[in-house]
């Protein structure tokens, strides 16, 4: 079995109200000097095989029109 | 500027209502061998320094009671 983790993002030039939402938050709380926040989804699992990941990031994972993935595996 | 990738996932023990609801449309979709699916958050952002990105965590970006947290810096 390898443990896979996947990440997936909006892509570039997609809103990322999230993350904006986030970015907006930050002077209220006092944190200065943090910026740039993107906000994504991580989806962490077992496999037998890392063939079929991809098509699994495809079909249910992602949005591929708004949002790229990748693939880590571990072990 | 460092840039931060923020894990958040929900705790051990703690329901993960989506990392369910991709197992249970795995074997409708034909994905055999996969399992033990968890889906969490990723926060990617810059920051001046790392020194208050705990309490970011903390304050704003987890829920502490139910979600982990993993701050992993890059540069």
């Amino acid at each position: 079995m390898i443990q896979a983790r996947i990440l997936i993002r909006p892509k570039e030039g997609i809103l990322d109200a999230q993350g904006k939402a986030v970015e907006a938050a930050l002077p209220a709380l006092g944190f200065e000097g943090v910026g740039h926040v993107r906000v994504g989804r991580i989806v962490e699992l077992e496999a037998e095989s890392i063939d079929r990941l991809e098509e699994l990031c495809e079909k249910l994972l992602a949005n591929p029109l708004i949002e790229d993935y990748e693939i880590e595996t571990i072990g």
